[in-house]
């Protein structure tokens, strides 16, 4: 089930510095997510141009954010609610982490309205903002240092719903063809093995008699590496090179 | 196991903008992170006061910072290196998701130095650095817009780390202890319903005689909810002012 990005909405609450704006709108925009919603912003619109200029190309997002004078505007509509709380509250409230956050709020995205709360950049939401949420989310992290800024949390929100959605379903079998070559078959790595063998007896390196690990580590090495027809094609042309060198040897000796 | 944050270095290559050195270090240090190595910066250590300004209290990720001339330099003694590449590049090599790359990264730091590159804000890695990772990282999202700036991607893989610490075992068996109050027992429920049904019906809002779904309804939301003791009693004394208030009226009409 693919998720619902549409009904998902940023809410950004008293937001003092436009640049804040800007950058969540940008962290929002690399994951798909559109709506923005912004409670009281202290300046923005912003004559000073610095929300368009942390938005680095995010400009829509920035142009169609509708502005609320109170949260509980911002969240009319929404069937679930879930405020981001950096600090563990004494009000004590439902806490979930991201991941399980975001399970929770896609799930409802599918049919309703959902939202992601986040504070002010000094104070973070009130206790009568927190108490609007279904539940909170925190970000676990270094207990002794906790600075996420604004876009950081909305960034590893963001990113958790995308990586959510990219492993449900939008998830490609491989992110490049890796191979550009197809891939060796057995029989010929069993011919490269054998290659091996006569090739290294040949240069004096291995001794069929007392083999010891040396032919199994070699096929250890080159299984596990999972060979195309191409690199396949340059060892043996090396080995081919290496038995020759050696004949030359050989006949100067 | 724990993850060993020590063993992991993030190594930024010839960063232009000590601002985002700054951020990255912070991004760092919320996650637990500390060893921050890097190649050729632009301007490092800066006059300009910007890094150590958007670390916001990371000041000391920045001045044990270790800088070098060359990449190779800085992946010394690295047993596994991953390079985060904003682009699918043409160059085919093996490219992982975040969440696999960090069980990747966290296995090998167990028992080795690993590192985590980062390439210039204009134009990432050069393929000769790519040759230098043994796979490649690449965070999903918008297709038609990416443009997570460095910070953004060194916290969004800082954030799986942690995360990954978070859930193997540092992970509180709750974020917070939700009750105040111990929870009520089965019994106890039931007598909240059976008082529900009375006081329901004394208020003429319930017919047992042709009770519908209603006490299920009722049933399904608390059961659900996990009522603690002092809801409980909440409720029981709702209900109870309730039932008076029906016979006040009662005895009025």
């Amino acid at each position: 089930m693919a998720v619902n990005f549409q009904n998902i909405r940023i809410v950004l609450v008293q937001t003092s510095h436009p640049g804040n704006i800007g950058s969540a709108a940008r962290a929002m925009k690399n994951m798909c997510l559109e709506n923005l919603y912004l409670v009281a912003p202290k300046y923005f619109p912003d004559p000073s141009g610095k929300s368009k200029a942390m938005a680095a190309g995010a400009d829509d997002i920035l142009a169609k954010a509708q502005i609320f004078e109170t949260l509980d505007d911002a969240l009319a509509g929404c069937a679930y609610v879930v405020g981001a709380s950096a600090r563990l509250r004494s009000i004590p409230w439902p806490v979930i982490d991201p991941r399980e956050c975001v399970l929770q709020l896609t799930d409802i995205a599918q049919t309703d309205q959902v939202a992601l709360v986040f504070g002010r950049e000094d104070r973070g939401l009130t206790n009568e903002e927190l108490e609007r949420c279904n539940a909170l989310v925190h970000i676990p992290g270094n207990s002794d240092y906790m600075s996420l800024n604004i876009s950081a949390a909305v960034q590893v929100l963001a990113y958790e719903i995308h990586m959510l959605s990219y492993l449900q379903g939008d998830k490609p079998d491989r992110l490049v063809e890796f191979y550009d070559h197809p891939r060796a078959t057995a029989d010929e790595v069993e011919g490269l093995y054998d290659h091996f063998e006569s090739a290294l007896t040949t240069m004096g390196f291995h001794d069929p008699d007392n083999p010891r690990q040396l032919m199994r580590r070699i096929r250890r090495l080159f299984n596990r590496v999972g060979l195309d027809k191409m690199e396949l094609n340059i060892l043996r042309g090396i080995l081919t090179a290496a038995e020759k060198g050696k004949g030359i040897k050989s006949n100067k000796a």
